[in-house]
């Protein structure tokens, strides 16, 4: 274990990004004796309002990244699109950020993230690589139709992406999405999404949850399912997955990976997510460690804990208007409800989740 | 129920007192959407570190509780040795407050305590006032020896009282008091102590937690079990006496009542806590919701939450240096470790505790 770990109480922990997410790190963070720091650009941030401090600054504000090396033992971060940049500056002042800069710039970049996955013996969609109207129509020849292009960064929410139709479209959509480098991937003749959240400590332990069953809408996440039904098969796989990811990474901390499930029963690998991730909210009420104190206990050098269910879990994001059935969803004995602070309700915004429990 | 409630999250909730309780509160309250404001004299409170705002002040400056009024939109409290004025003035200001203030002169003097319980049909241990050397001696006379003088006010933790163990010696023990107010009583025949954390909303609904078993060492509590070994035919009048206490005080909160167990399977009324309670640490993982934030419900006029105990608990207080053994007890699977960010460990200081689980 590296000098300075594990972090006592009392320890500071720093976190980029101040959404809902981190939020519920800074929750967890504080039932273990941890102090947070957050910075954000966002004034009233969900996250601020439960840290000792905030730093209100962009992600290359030098001045506020040395500032908050200088406060916190460990910095962690809520958001994947955190510039590479800020992470080296951070590192060259000495402060650990977990996950590493390496699982960041896998995680920023669709080829990047999808060769890694490759490579750690993790089966993906097949994929290739768009930079120009001329590789474009090559990648839609070589993957066939219709097919998927997506840009390579950015893009979330089913935001940045395409259907290719034809493979004479193939240098159009490229245009389309901005002449900006992509990736053209095969459909996944999935039955269904899945998703594994999982952990590794700065031992090298290793703590995997149940796989979840996730539903999107409109690209959206709507509801994970927990244990996810009929899949006790697919545990071994997941766990696989997970190790081979999070030990090629040398990763620290909590991943979300999503997956696909096929009718012949094996999974790929969609995406994964450095972070604590909504298909994971399900684990607050449906496991003794949740994946935001496991998180905690990862950043700082702690022994993770445990992650088996305890109870059947249906995860239910409350989007844009929907937080305003509290006073009903409040009154169900089966339901926990968690609501992120955030002041105004947008459509589609995730202003909260619900955890409805039934016996496993 | 009254203008105003239910309070929609977003709400403010002010909390005067920013130790442990306040603290757990305060991380109950975001869970659910509402923001924090803390009133508290202390510099770097446990509970300020997780609120949105901490006004410094004593809780007698004028200009600070007219600050905390304007902010908030309930006001609750900590500890009971909230001074009356504070919230005679906070109600002046318009502010609810809750519990309120008739629940306050209760708990504060233990002669009005147990009139109170007695006048409510509440069993408590005989009793009697003392308020000059010549009632001392009356009291000693009516109550027999040995037998317990308290000071009417303040004490805790086994401070402010003394035994009287011949009728002559209670002016001196009086005396010895300091000569302020006094309360003696009986000795109470336990075999065991027990208490009951309730709830009761705004709409006049009950919660009432399973019995927990409760150990005391050197006068401060040690650790609770719960529920309570062999205690199912306690439960019938243990809720009886909750209901009793907190309707006739039209009580809006979580309330802590301590008993006694007697040989006979009597209970025995000792002291009521108008706000969460050490000895409802356990339900923060024994139970859906847990005390902490099933007070928030009940103030912020929400609908009150399911009490049943999911499993068993051993909570154990790490007071002083135990809590140093953090890195020991985040080890054990089956204990959830819970810290309050104190930053020095003196000894007997209630730095943190552990719930131990194991199944019903």
């Amino acid at each position: 274990m590296e000098l300075g770990f594990p972090l006592a109480p009392g320890a500071t922990i720093g976190i980029l990004g101040g959404g809902q997410l981190g939020r519920m790190l800074a929750l967890a963070a504080a039932r273990l004796g941890f102090d947070v720091v957050i910075l954000t650009p966002e004034l009233d941030a969900p996250a601020s309002r439960v840290a000792r401090e905030t730093l209100i600054a962009s992600f290359d504000d030098a001045d506020a990244l040395a500032r908050l090396a200088d406060l916190c033992d460990v910095i962690t971060y809520e958001f994947e699109k955190v510039p590479a940049a800020a992470v080296e500056r951070l590192k060259a002042l000495g402060a650990p950020v977990a996950p590493n800069d390496e699982t960041l710039a896998v995680a920023q970049d669709r080829v990047a993230e999808k060769t890694f996955l490759n490579a750690a013996g993790v089966a993906t969609v097949a994929f290739a690589e768009v930079h120009d109207t001329q590789s474009a129509a090559a990648a839609a020849a070589l993957i066939g139709v219709p097919s998927l292009m997506k840009t390579r960064r950015e893009g979330y929410d089913g935001k940045g992406q395409k259907w290719v139709e034809h493979v004479a479209d193939a240098a159009g959509v490229f245009e389309a999405l901005g002449g900006v480098p992509c990736i053209l991937e095969a459909p996944a003749d999935f039955v269904r999404e899945l998703s594994v959240i999982a952990a590794r400590g700065r031992d090298g332990g290793l703590a995997i949850y149940p796989l979840a069953e996730n539903h999107h809408e409109g690209g959206i996440l709507r509801r994970s399912v927990a244990p996810a039904p009929a899949a006790p098969d697919l545990a071994g796989q997941a766990e696989r997955i997970a190790a081979q990811i999070l030990t090629r990474l040398d990763y620290v901390g909590v991943i979300g990976i999503e997956l696909f499930g096929l009718a012949d029963g094996r999974l790929l690998a969609n995406e994964i997510a450095p972070r604590v991730h909504n298909t994971g909210h399900w684990t607050q009420d449906g496991c003794e460690v949740c994946q935001f104190e496991q998180h905690i206990r990862a950043v700082a050098g702690w022994p993770l804990g445990p992650t088996d269910a305890r109870v059947h879990v249906e995860m239910i994001n409350l989007l844009g208007d929907e937080a305003g059935a509290w006073l009903k969803l409040a009154a169900e004995p089966e339901t926990r409800l968690h609501l992120y602070g955030k002041r105004e309700a947008k459509p589609g915004r995730k202003m909260g989740h619900v955890n409805r429990l039934s016996p496993l």
